[in-house]
């Protein structure tokens, strides 16, 4: 791979894309290259700081069909709600087709949107395990770079997975409803700051109950994990976001398929160095995002259909049966 | 226990408490009288039907201190601030005092609350345990009837547990936020339609993947469970709610100190029959809410604080370490 010097911030214009994308843009391949800007070099002095508030933030969701799947779905799509007018939701399914409920349930929340499945490459299926845990979500967040990379002009890239949770502060400042009389003392957008790569705690990861970077002086000094496995940035996938000015930079950077590894291969591919790191959520001394997650339950048994004729019972089976997986 | 024939409808008027309740009411019971009302008695036939969008919500969630309470609890909130208008949140730690990142966060939400301490009956806690659960939230869940019995008028109670999942259509019709641009076919308000006892299907609760009262033609006919356990009343804590009216009509029912028949018990004290059971949300035929539980994680070890003076990691310990538990 050929190394270039890119410049590692964010421009501070920001043209959100199309109104309401939809699921139908994955079909229409000739539309992903309307929204390439070629990428701007400029030296870090020079790059103003983009904290405006009205800056696309990209989330991309790597999800799959299971039981729990549609309710882990709704409650994060009703937390990116209270930011739908600062949000993408690139949501990719590793499934060999959209779930349908899952298309519902988008369509339902008023959020721009595109519902892709993961493109799975042939030669990364076979690769190393680790603790025994296959990567999932590689693929999903993979196929969700592509997809930023191929229709954003600007913004920041977010990964957010399905279960965990998230302090609407850490998307914007604007309170969600002048009609609901809330009076919420908003503090200003996290993710929408983000120059290069920003990081950020993650509470409930590992027994020391939050991973996050050491800051000093407002430098990244060190790392705070219960694991760091020789890894150069140990970071949580939630816990860092990225420019899309630079992840277009840097167009051959992925995630690896190699477990516990995602994060730190993805960051140093960005070519970024621990100096370049931007600690928010006030010097990250606040925890905004939390990785939950969400008790697996056993797989569905179907009731027998024929003692439930002309009940609700057989809607809630044809609703539940194909997420029985 | 004298047993007298009320009504078991509410009345159409709905008046919600004063805005803004706050922790203080709590050591203020003199003010625990002010919204008392007789009950009415009427027939069931002259009971009009409160369809209106307008009634408040009374939305019990039991908590407790441990790792993931800030999470479930930013995370529900999240969901809540959707019906901000017509809800109020009664917050009831089981805990001797009220968690300070938990008051924070209800001040936050904007939303109309009270958070309250459970007061533990010495009574109940020697009863006995089912499946070696504990009954953990009955003394919670008993303070907070007993808190609403007190303080509102009208509207509906429903138990909503910190780590469930709930689309915001079972609390209200209205759409989010006009700034948000969103555009979502809502379905008309289901806990706020609810006269006596109100029931709807519960997503991933046992290995069926629901449990849902049986409805055909608009009657509950039986009870899709798959734990029936002797009870009269196979719903799930999440699957029902009530009219503030007939809660006030039955001052003494309670949950009992039973696991897995708090629920039972509670409605058999209500003394409301199946074909009291109002089915909602389509007639049972659309699951709203999931009985999704967080995993827990290992208890939070402390840093080597020595270590660490000077950065970010001293205020992120000091705002984790009281949650250690």
């Amino acid at each position: 791979m050929t190394k270039v010097y890119v410049m590692l911030y964010d421009t501070p214009e920001d043209t959100p894309p199309t109104p309401r994308s939809s699921g139908e843009l994955l079909d229409n391949p000739q539309e992903s290259s309307l929204a390439l800007s070629s990428a701007s070099h400029r030296s870090r002095r020079e790059a103003s700081d983009p904290e405006s508030g009205t800056r696309t933030v990209y989330v991309i969701t790597a999800t799959y069909p299971r039981p729990e799947q549609e309710a882990d779905l709704v409650r994060l799509s009703q937390t990116l709600m209270h930011a739908a007018p600062f949000l993408f939701w690139v949501v990719v399914e590793d499934a060999p087709q959209r779930t349908p409920v899952v298309t519902e349930l988008l369509e339902r929340s008023g959020l721009r949107y595109v519902h892709l499945v993961a493109e799975v490459p042939e030669l990364a299926l076979p690769r190393p395990r680790f603790w025994g845990r296959v990567p999932r979500g590689v693929a999903s967040r993979n196929t969700g770079l592509s997809w930023v990379r191929s229709h954003a002009t600007a913004g920041v890239v977010y990964f957010a997975d399905d279960d965990n949770s998230y302090d609407i502060r850490i998307f914007t400042e604007v309170a969600p409803s002048p009609q609901s009389s809330l009076s919420i003392p908003w503090c200003s957008p996290q993710i929408q700051k983000t120059r290069g790569v920003s990081v950020f705690p993650v509470g409930l990861v590992t027994e020391l109950g939050v991973s996050s970077p050491v800051v000093v002086g407002g430098q990244v000094t060190d790392f705070y994990d219960g694991w760091h496995g020789g890894r150069r940035f140990p970071i949580d996938m939630a816990g860092f976001a990225v420019s899309v000015t630079l992840l277009k930079q840097r167009p051959n950077a992925t995630m690896p398929y190699r477990a516990g590894y995602e994060e730190d291969g993805f960051l140093k591919e960005l070519g970024v160095t621990r100096e370049d790191l931007q600690p928010l959520a006030d010097e990250c001394s606040q925890i905004l995002v939390w990785h939950t997650r969400t008790e697996k339950v056993a797989p569905i048994r179907s009731a027998d259909l024929n003692k439930f004729q002309g009940s609700n019972i057989v809607a809630l089976m044809d609703h539940l049966l194909p997420m029985k997986a």
